[in-house]
């Protein structure tokens, strides 16, 4: 079976050394409830439950997935019990309001916790995962009754949240959305229609379920602009927080799935179910809009935990397994043949794991102190730039994570080889489990859209412009530093071009606007690379400034130095792949896709 | 359930326009029993029971699975009655000689058919794919009785065949295999030892299973000079032909897989069964080299045919599905959206399965061509080079298009988006057998070895030198050709920087020997994706000189100009890495790969 040891010490020296959270929460209110001796002791309690509770269940709960019979959904043996532990520890509040019953730590202290359940069981933290979202509506868009009726039990987590957007007939384009919300004399709305792919939907872990449903009145404009957004519980709940019959809101069937099989994906019916308004009439995807930066970066944390877990395993197996003699003679001559480590191909797949891990880590948590600031600073400056941040680091957190995660746990089976396609082995449910998260939560595609169209386009780059100069001003300041100059200079360099190849789109988008979609992807695998670059920089330099020992600095090193030799030069060919241009994509007619 | 229709446009106009088979054929000692209308009837044939009969079973075969009970392996539903119709046809013997039974067929055309198998039910297909090795064995290393006895059920398939190579200790390693063969009275073996991962070991399709099995003598040399190969049948079989008692040749588990779960995977005793040698002792790896070539090009083929049918399936759904519209206006404005085919990203995932399905095409059934070539042809000078252009193209055709099968049906399923990760819609089988043929017979990681440690440096690259000549040879007599000039240009340039990259690694190699495997997988990739630009010129030529219409040689211009504005432009980042050096990958002690 597949080991998982919380990487402890990484996720330390990532918050406390390379991202200095200290002197981040100091600003914040309610920055005192997080000291650095509650921040350890959460995060070691996090590991305990993670390794102890939710790594076991991670392969029997992909062997006998969920089941659904007659609308009723049991999941996995062992998932209902880890949840009410995880309940009992009062993890589900760990970052909301204190009002409603939460610790309000700061996200990145979530991020963390998050990036080990994920790196545990990434099927079971699904049931988590839309509660955040949810719980994040109704702090943003819920009355105050809205607020104190369902963010108390979902902050305690005897009810957990969903989000229900996707219909069969429409998934990326929501504009097409057909679920019916008609107003009832009580002040609430009779919801009707059906709901794919929603995950969580019914399960057996909580009392109560929570869903929020994207539906259109009768008079609603058509396209995006008529779509409003409803709070449909499973069980009715009326304004006094009074929970009632069952709410006509069922699961007609569960998804078989390549992957996560033990998370619920559920067709839902509503059929005339009492939901009620959250947020303004019509403004629906705007309120969705603000669960929808977390809920992105909550998945590119799954991208990272599990090339985690992978580089734990083939890292293990490398040492391991004796197959062959190095080329440059014995290693170790005592045994039958070499531990496969030594081979310069294993070490580039493992290297490459390691780089991405160890610089996604920093890139991600940074993102979620993106959205503590943006969330909770007092400063409005500082809202804004992160908001604004924020939104320009969340496609390619998602998208380069999860992509990476593929890759990686693709990696990671290869160097287990033949043993790596089988069951027992737990390599290649990481493979079938990555494979999700480039889909949901919005594709790879809709991401780089969201990047190169939204974000630097329509928005002016305002955030990308704020990344840049958060890069000049680290070059400027490493400028004298030994230690890291090897990284600066090509970082430097690479920033300059960065800017001046998105000029070079830009101008090319506005003479043909199918250059945004012909470039997007490579743009953001551009753009990805040379910001997980940034942050090998600044762990190099965070290393040496930290108190640990020479290893560990050598080690960022090393890995520093193969994340530019080896995985920033794939910069060159998406250069190249973007200034190729709409043409080579736009000028074959439809039809000579196939000629028979 | 997803579709498969044979690609018999494209699959006669690699043959007759590209290749030009016919030309070839008629230099063969049997070449006239290949003439046009045999091989039309053949392709028309294998079309309709790959069609038909193989491709209906494709998902309920990776659903039910193969079951073990007790030593005895139950195939899914319908496989046997398959395997009964392609008996038959006579489709067991189609490339075997006649004297045993066989049509003798060119290997080119077994290509075709293949290619077809492995679209319709790649699981199904490895029930047949060893018997062929086993065949190659027996024609090449056999004595004439047990061509006799062996190779003629074979032939007629109600035989079939294994390799039994890996042992649990011993995948690539050859070297370490333990299990033994110890001599008897009356001329045969008594073998020991257990085997995993054998394809086919144990089935209930076949009267009798021909196990080829590497053993070791008591008094072998260590290593793998001491190795000898040995026919074990699953029924005893003695000199006479005599079908015998049950031998200790039985299955002991069948393994759980991620993939290929219509294929049985098994774990093969051997206890004291009786085997007959074949070849000289002590050389049973080179007999089993032999094999090796068209067992690995076979593997290459599966890729192709995986590809072909990921690109089918994804190239409908992409003209069915409307969702969100064209960023440069409605192209479909009668219907709510737009088919996604009009986004250009979309068409970047159509057209890497497409370039990579039609060229590899190409590639894999010249490939075959050099195989027969090999075999067959009476010029001694042919001969030679045949098998040294095959032994070069052999790791590119098996690593590239097994690597590019992951990659491309991975792009299917992500045009799918989340129907793409529900089992019903048939994609995400293809990426969980597609991972398979990364990794048996010979991983990616051995294929790049095998490329540049020894068909490069070992063999000084003879077979590399003949395939530059034949693209300079086609460079030049192309230069007046207007319609290919796009190509010639940047194809002439390309081979001229390979060959010097090629002495520039060997340079460093000669001062520090891991430079090779640094350097392998990535100068695998950099090598394969110049071949293909090779086959996709040599393509527009042809399809110019073809009777093919305007739309077919329009495709074929807009799909090169696709694989070299976008595919080939890879070859800057793998540059940028081998010229990394081993360094990068070596420097980091094992002990800093993780620091607590």
């Amino acid at each position: 079976m597949s080991k998982y040891d919380a990487p402890l010490t990484d996720i330390r020296f990532v918050l406390y050394d390379v991202l200095d959270v200290e002197t981040i929460y100091a600003t914040l209110p309610g920055g005192e409830n997080a000291p650095r001796e509650i921040i350890d002791a959460v995060l070691d309690e996090a590991a305990k439950f993670t390794g102890q509770v939710l790594a076991p269940l991670n392969k029997s709960g992909d062997q006998e997935g969920c089941h659904w019979d007659n609308t009723v959904v049991t999941t996995p043996k062992g998932f209902k019990q880890a949840y009410a532990q995880w309940v009992e520890g009062g993890w589900p509040g760990i970052n909301l309001p204190e009002q409603y019953g939460g610790q309000h730590l700061p996200e990145s202290i979530g991020g963390a916790v998050k990036e080990m359940i994920e790196s545990a069981n990434l099927a079971w933290g699904t049931y988590t995962l839309l509660s955040h979202g949810a719980a994040a509506a109704l702090i943003h868009h819920g009355e105050e009754w809205q607020r104190e009726v369902f963010l108390k039990p979902i902050t305690h987590g005897n009810w957990t949240g969903t989000m229900c957007l996707t219909e069969p007939h429409c998934g990326t384009d929501l504009g097409l959305l057909k679920t019916k919300a008609e107003a009832q004399a009580d002040g609430s709305y009779s919801i009707s229609g059906t709901k794919i792919f929603i995950t969580a939907g019914e399960h057996d872990l909580a009392d109560n379920i929570i869903h929020l449903v994207l539906a259109r009145l009768p008079d609603a404009p058509a396209g995006t602009k008529g779509i409003s957004l409803f709070i449909v519980p499973k069980f009715k709940v009326d304004q006094s927080g009074k929970v009632g019959e069952r709410n006509a809101a069922t699961c007609g069937s569960i998804e078989h799935k390549m992957g996560i099989k033990g998370s619920a994906t559920c067709v839902m019916n509503f059929d005339g179910a009492q939901g009620w308004l959250i947020g303004p009439l019509n403004k629906g995807l705007n309120c969705m809009f603000t669960m929808m930066n977390a809920a992105r970066v909550g998945v590119g944390v799954q991208g990272l935990g599990l090339i985690e877990r992978a580089y734990q395993n083939s890292l293990a197996y490398a040492r391991d397994r004796l197959q062959m003699r190095s080329l440059s003679g014995p290693k170790r001559p005592d045994k039958p043949a070499d531990p496969i480590i030594v081979h310069p191909d294993i070490r580039r797949m493992l290297l490459k794991q390691k780089a991405f891990a160890e610089a996604g880590r920093a890139l991600v948590y940074d993102a979620y102190i993106q959205v503590e600031l943006a969330d909770r600073s007092t400063d409005p400056a500082t809202q804004k730039h992160a908001e604004e941040l924020l939104s320009f680091l969340t496609p390619i957190v998602k998208a380069l994570m999860t992509e990476m995660a593929i890759e990686c746990t693709i990696d990671a089976q290869q160097i287990f080889g033949g043993h790596g396609y089988i069951q027992e082995w737990g390599m290649e449910q990481f493979v079938r489990d990555a494979r999700i998260t480039t889909i949901y939560e919005g594709t790879t595609q809709i991401q780089a859209l969201d990047l190169l169209g939204r974000k630097i386009m329509a928005l002016q780059g305002v955030g990308f412009r704020h990344f840049l100069d958060e890069v000049g001003t680290f070059c400027k300041a490493q400028a004298g530093n030994a230690i890291v100059a090897e990284f600066v200079g090509p970082l430097a360099k690479a920033a300059q071009e960065w800017a001046a190849l998105t000029q070079e789109i830009a101008a090319s988008a506005v003479k043909n606007p199918e250059e945004i979609g012909a470039a997007a992807v490579d743009y953001l695998y551009y753009s990805g690379y040379i910001t997980l670059a940034y942050y090998w920089a600044r762990i190099v330099v965070a290393a040496q400034n930290s108190k640990h020992g020479d290893d560990f600095k050598q080690a960022k090193l090393h890995t520093a130095r193969f994340y530019y030799a080896r995985i920033l030069p794939r910069t060159l060919s998406h250069v190249a792949m973007i200034r190729a241009g709409s043409a080579s994509l736009m000028d074959i007619p439809e039809e000579q896709f196939s000629v028979a």
